[in-house]
Order: structure tokens, then C-alpha cells, then sequence
């Protein structure tokens, strides 16, 4: 069902309270820091989004953590201050969901569900938010194919939730200059395939921050239908993933060239 | 906890209802249908495998799919069946365990709970596993690093569940001769890292029934604790995996040199 | 000596009968078929090149073929082909040399010596290019690495040559979509490292016409110096790699949006 | 023409003084040090190979090293000394020659000519190895595909040498615990496609001195016609790839077990 087999035109999902259609001729930019820290932070980030024409708030309360000893989220708390972020300022919140039992916890406080790379064969999670009534966005899995990810995304559409967001964030090789190897070539492969948005994660897809303003504007020159990006307000002092973070400044530059690179190719942002 | 600074000593862990000791001096054979299909399949393998030396039956119940469309296994049904079979056999058997809400009732019928490689890092599952009472067979995830893989195992462990036995299956590579390209230098390798057993899955690690016997026969030359093999009747009929299923008298032929080169290496099977 | 540390200042190479400067605010496009074939054939795809605005025309007449019994290129006649189109339209030609034996032979008809993948590491070769006095084009190796690819440069600087562009073509993956996994994050992790040039091939890089597009966009706007395309009037007749290679028709629409990516980050094409 | 479609009974290359067959019965084992390092290293080295019942010695004279700034080898000196080596041992000796110049020089002292990963599609080499009448050890490229590899040993066969002997040496993943992943399988599914004998080199395949032991006997084990092994008096002090060298004592102990191995599969060693 998300093959442009079954449906020829590109699918638009519209998220958060000014329901932005994600798809369309106008990039999303969402944005925000790893993980929900405190009030003042998340507060701080909001705004530099909404300032610099991001659409989406991005921020992690449940953390899958690859060491059970590492911060795990501030959990319903992070969520509550995700709500309280998105009144102030209008943006889509975008949080992951890691565990069947909290699916409808997080649907009280978020715009869109992520699914991360962790758990993008996670079924018995797949078709709970498939049952959910808010957008998901599914990130590739470590290393799966672009079949195998599109049939994790069919789990989603077929326990009757169509508004399926893509999200390429990288994949593992050999190079060790980078976190992920982050193979653009997938969107214009993605987009011949499937009706559904594809979106770019360049921190994750790189892991440091020198490298993600560059793969921004190469993602939305190959034609990404926007870009979900880590942005801290304190790279050095975030709690998780500062390395790859960017400032709230660098995505103001960046958003500025985002914008020419979109109208050349006949897009906004 | 996993880890050999905390603890020299190779570790045991018992499994079935004569509680063999995997990671000992004795080699352990587990073989297995990839699916739980019928009765009298499964009767036929379980018998099988005993007559060849195996210790452990494996055989799939929930089964983890790519494709929502596929097969997804008898379940309950089928765990029934696995339960018959080892009162016939007293093999231990083996199974996988794929959501959290099925981990009491995988319990009440099987031995060892499997943890398939797209669950390696569904962190809700291994805490529930590591609640439960009963071994886990743990397989390393899909391009899975050895850290993060001792780090799932310690989800588990911390959890309270210290009898973890490690399954290497194959990473994915641009090898096209196989399914997975299966890494036996992991072995040692793991083995001058933890003091868990190690057991090695030539089936899914190479995807083509001839590669299997050569590959068990490595592994165990390297030395692995024990092997995970697929094994069915009629392979060509097999609801999946028959590509890379051999046939009982196979399993037969291989044992045979299997025992000898166990001796040869100071172990037996 | 291609280090950041030893110059600070961004290298120029000089090219061609204009002595195009690559590496500097100007964009270089270098287009042309993978092999040459035939003077009406090398003729009309030159015109092509230069009419899009292209600087350099490509064209193979030493082909290392992976199999001993495919097409190995018109060789000398080749050459001479490639000669004669660059008196008709003044680009700059880049062919590549796959002995030690042949460079000579091509320096006196070429500007530009080609380093294929597979000779990224072919030592006797390089240090003959080193002794040349024509600028090299180095392709990264098969799955090399950055460092193992800027030694291959040291090679050449070593033996007496500074001209070296670097042209990132692709490495190996698990990914079926494509020919080669093409990592754009290459190109600002190299700049950081080197003061050389950095050309992007994205036919190699994908292995499919329809990604060259995009993938040219993207490395343009990723910050690449240039690029390196297969082009053929008439790609499903190519001698070779016919499925990569786009039209002179699609490459004129593509330095269209090239111009407006390359001024959006304030560069020209 | 390397192809078992060509020609099924399996091939045997005679090497060295005694022509000794691999790729029959009898299990052969090379080993050495990485590079020819002086008289003493090179006869101390020999002697314990033979004692350990190796047939061949290997030993690098002509080194190509990734940086042009490394020790590359003693050159024509090597030679001298290996060719003396083997007068006192009769082992054959094995080394590589890297560039068509010397190919001459290198079939005076030596029984087998080594190509190495880095000239696996060196096709002037090939080509020039292929004239010579000495048998070629052609070692797997850097991430080739077996087509890849047995399209090059067709480069050697079809410029008139049929004296071919495969090696597997690993392959670059995004696994850092080894120097290249070793797949064994590799083994079996070339016999099924060639009749050519094939060894497999765990220093390189593994990186480490710890997992060359354990990786010899699962190749053995796994069918393999033999194996070439850095051996090193002194591995602490090499001058090349001491950190993956084994020890003449851990190479006799080694010798005992892949002795038991190979008789649990029909053979001998």
C-alpha cells in the first residue's frame, strides 16, 4: 500500500497544530534537541526553531539506550514539557515511542510518533501505532534494506494508519570518519517506490556536527521532503549526542541557504 | 556483567529437561525446523534431531516476518506442539520470543526464549526476558557491533536473569553468495570478552543448506559452545526458510564429524 | 603534503587549453561517455558537453575491464579521438591510464590522467603519474579509506606532481538499489583534511541514470568542486555502462539547476 | 575457463622444490614473516616453519605499503635471502611481486609468485604473471566479489598460466574488532564455482595474533586446501604487521590440532 504502484501522486501527512503538509512543495525542517533535558532548555530550543522557520519540534522523553546504565528520558515529564513547548510556539512535537505500553501515553502529548531505527522491526510496536491516530514517522533500521523498511512501513498502514513519514538516518560501513554512512542516492530511490515523504536525518546519518549543515543542503538538493535535525542550545553540555548537535545559530545560517537550494530546485523552505 | 573482569570463569548455562550445560566441555547441537508447521513435522524432526545427539529442539511459533502478508506461525498452537515434542525427546526447546505480552505464556511451554536479531535492541523485551525464569538464547542484531550486543545481553542480566547464551547469525555485507556473511572470528573474540556461552547459527548466517555442514564444522573448529541449525524433513515444502534447511540425515552425517573435530580440540559433542 | 595541516589555502588545479581552474568558485562539470567508441560518437557528445557548459570531456580508451573477454577500449586510436574533440571545442580531456607502460603515450594526448578505483593503490602506477606533468585525477579506491586514499595522493605529490583532484566515486555496501552506496559526507570530511580539490562521480556512484540527476545536485550543494558524469547520445547503445549514463538533453537541464544550488552557496556553475 | 563448468575433478598447483600438490589430500601450510627483515630473521623463521611441517615460506620483498613514507622492503636483497632459505629448508617459497617490471627478477629467486589484495585488478600484473612460468597465489581483492576474483585468476589462465591458487584474506566491514572480516564461507561456494585450489590467510583476515589460531582450524575445518600465516621470531619487533604475526611455538602447537582437524574430514595435514 505505500508503493507508487498502488497510488501514483505523492502522499502529503500533515502534522501538528498548524497541520503542515509534510510532502508538499514546502520543506519541513524539524528540530530539537537528543533528549528533553529541562524546562529552560527545551523552552530555548523551541523558540530558535520556530525562529528560524522550523515546523517541527523534535525531542526524545523515552531513550532506547544501547547501555541499560545510560539516561533513559525524563519520560512523562519530558512529554508534559514537549506540550507545553508546542503552546507556546505552534510547532509539530515530534517524540519516540520505544514500548507498546506507552504508545497511548504519547499520543496525550505529541504531534507525530517516531519510530527509531532500533525499532523499525518491532512489529507487535509497528501495529500499535498503526492503530494510533497520529502520524508516524519511521526511521530505516540499522542496515535493512529499502524493501525490508517499506514493508515496516506496510505493518503501520495495514493496521489502518496511512500517515507514514520515512526517514533515512544512515546506515552501518566501514568508514570511520562518520557515526553512519548516509546514502542520499536512497531518497530519489525511495520517492521511484513509494508515494510516502521521505525525510533526512543528517546528525544521526553523520554524527558530527562539522558535517551536517553540508548533508542538510545536499539532502534537500536531492530532493528530501524535509530534514529532522539535532539542535542544542548547549552542544558540549547536552546529555546525549551533543557531537552531532548543532546551535540554534548554525540552523539560522543554514535554513538561509536551505531556502535558495529549495527554489533552485523549484521547491520552498 | 557480562564482561570476564567481573567474572574469569567460562559460564553454564543449563538447558531442558535434562539440563545439559551449554558452554561446557560438550558441544551442543540444537536443530530445528525454521517453523512449527504440523504434528507430524514436527514429531519427525524433534525425533531427528535426538537420534543425531542433538540437545535442544528449536522451531519457531511467533514468527518475526518482513512482510506483514507472510506466515506468521501457529503460535499458541504451535507451542503446544514444541511442548509434545520435547515430552517425546526430552530435548530442551528452543523458541522465539518476539513481544512482551507473550513472554508468560512462550514460558509456560518452552526452555530457552530466543531472541531474534530485529529484537537484539527492543529494550522492553529483554527487560521482560530477563524477568522470566527461563534461559535466553540471545542472537546478535542485524549489523550489531560485539559492544552493543554485550550490552543487550546485559539488559537481560541486570534485569535478573543471568543464563544468557550469545547466537552470532551473520552480519549484512555486499556478499552475495549469501544471506549473511558469517563472521566466526567473533567466537574468540567474544570469548576474550564475556563469560557467556557462544553458540553460532550457520543456517541464517549463510542462507544455502551446502554451506551449512562446512560452516557448523568451522564453528566448531574455532570453538563455539554449540550451533543452531535449521533441519527439515522436506525442505523443499519447508513454509520458510527451506532454502537454507538440511535434511535429518544431513544432521546425521555431520554430527559424526562434528564429534571428531570437538576431539580434536579437546571437547566432545 | 595533501594535508590541511601542511596549506591552509584551498588547492586549484589547472586544466585543459582555458586552464580551467578546478578548485576554485567555479564549478567544474566534466561529462562524456565511459568509453570511447567512435569519431562520430565522441564528436557529437563533446559538442554536447560544451554547449551545457561543461569544462572537461571524459572518455575511456584503456578500459580495465573486470572480465578479460569484454571490450578493452580503442586504445591509441582512442587517443587520438579525444585529441581531435578537444581542438573542436576546447574542453579539457581526462581519460584514464591503467599502466605504467601507456603514460607517456597518453600524456601527449590528454590533460587530465584518470586513476581509476582499482588502481587507486597500484604503486608503480602512481608514482609514474607523479613523474608526469599533467594532473591527475584519483578516483578512491574500492572501499578504501580517507587516509588510505589521501597516501594514494601522497604517492603522486612524492614523486614530483602537486596537480591531484580526488573524485569520490562510491564505495561498497550491502545496498541493492545501486552500483556503488555514494557517501556525500565525504566531501566535507575530506575538505577538512586536505587543501586538494574533490570531484564527485555520481554514475559510478549510483549506477543509475535515473540518481545521477539528484545526486549531482546533491554534491553540489554538499560543497564538491565539480563533477564527473557518464554521458552518451544514445545510452541503451552504449558499448558500456549504457544503464548510467544520462543524455546530453539531461545534462543541459541539469547545469540549469546546478547554476542556482552552486549560487545558493555562493559559488557559479 | 577457471569455472567447474569447464572442468569438474578439482585442480592441483605443484610448488617448490619438493612439488608439493595443493588442493589435494594433504593440507598445505605457508608461513612466514611479513617482510624479509635480514639473514638471521629469515633462516631462524624458515627452519621453524619446516619443523612445524609447513611446505612453503612466505616473506615480502617487495612491500606495497599504503604510505609512500614506509619501510618497503629489502628489495632484490629479499629475494637473495629467500632463495637461500629455501635452499636450507626446501620449502617453496612464496612472495609477492607488485609491478610488471619486476616480474622477471622475482620468478628468478621465488616458487610462487603472490598477487596481493591491492593488484587483484592490476590487469597489466595479471597479464604479466600470466606469462610466467611459475604457479600465481592471486589473493582476494579489497571487497571484491568472488566473480570479481575469478574474472582476475581468468586474466592469468587466459594470458597462459593455469597455475593458479586462490586466497582469501577478508573482507573491510564496519567490524572494528578485527582488521577484515574473514568470511569462510567464501570457501565452499568457491569450490562449488571453481575447480582452482583455494587457501585462506587468517593474519590478514583477523588483524590479531589471538584469533589466527582459532580462524586456521575453522578454515580447515571448513575445507580449505591450506593456509598462509605471518609467522614472526619476534613479532613485538617486526617491522610489519607484527600484531597480527604468530610465534614459531604457537605455529608447531597450531600444526598438532589442524593435523586432528583434517583427519575428521577426510584429510591430511
Amino acid at each position: 500500500m505505500a508503493s507508487t504502484e498502488v497510488k501514483k501522486e505523492r502522499s502529503q501527512v500533515k502534522i501538528g497544530p498548524k497541520q503542515f503538509p509534510v510532502g508538499g512543495r514546502k520543506i519541513a525542517m524539524i528540530a530539537g534537541p537528543c533528549a528533553v533535558e529541562n524546562e529552560d532548555q527545551i523552552f530555548r530550543i523551541a523558540e530558535a526553531v520556530r525562529q528560524a522557520g522550523g515546523v517541527g519540534l523534535r525531542g526524545g522523553a523515552y531513550k532506547p539506550r544501547t547501555s541499560p546504565y545510560s539516561f533513559q528520558g525524563l519520560q512523562e515529564e519530558g512529554l508534559k514539557l514537549l506540550a507545553e513547548a508546542r503552546k507556546r510556539t505552534d510547532l509539530a512535537v515530534v517524540t519516540e515511542v520505544i514500548s507498546v505500553e506507552t504508545v497511548d501515553l504519547v499520543c496525550e502529548y505529541t504531534d507525530v510518533l517516531q519510530i527509531g531505527a532500533r525499532n523499525m522491526q518491532h512489529y507487535a510496536l509497528l501495529e500499535a501505532v498503526g492503530k494510533a491516530d497520529k502520524p508516524v514517522l519511521l526511521k530505516r533500521g540499522l542496515s535493512s534494506t529499502l524493501d525490508e523498511w517499506l514493508l515496516a512501513a506496510e505493518y503501520i498502514i495495514n493496521a489502518g494508519n496511512p500517515n507514514v513519514i520515512l526517514c533515512e538516518r544512515g546506515i552501518r560501513t566501514y568508514e570511520d570518519y562518520v557515526r553512519n554512512t548516509l546514502p542520499l542516492a536512497a531518497v530519489p530511490a525511495l520517492q521511484a517506490r513509494t508515494h510516502l515523504p521521505v525525510l533526512v536525518d543528517p546528525s544521526h546519518g553523520t554524527g558530527h556536527a562539522y558535517l551536517v549543515p553540508p548533508m542538510c543542503r545536499a539532502a534537500i538538493a536531492a530532493g528530501a521532503d524535509g530534514l529532522i535535525v539535532e539542535c542544542h542550545n548547549d552542544p558540549e553540555h547536552a546529555l546525549s549526542d551533543g557531537a552531532q548537535s548543532i546551535t540554534p545559530q548554525a540552523l539560522l545560517t543554514l535554513m538561509g541557504k536551505l531556502k535558495r537550494i529549495a527554489e533552485a530546485i523549484g521547491k520552498e523552505a
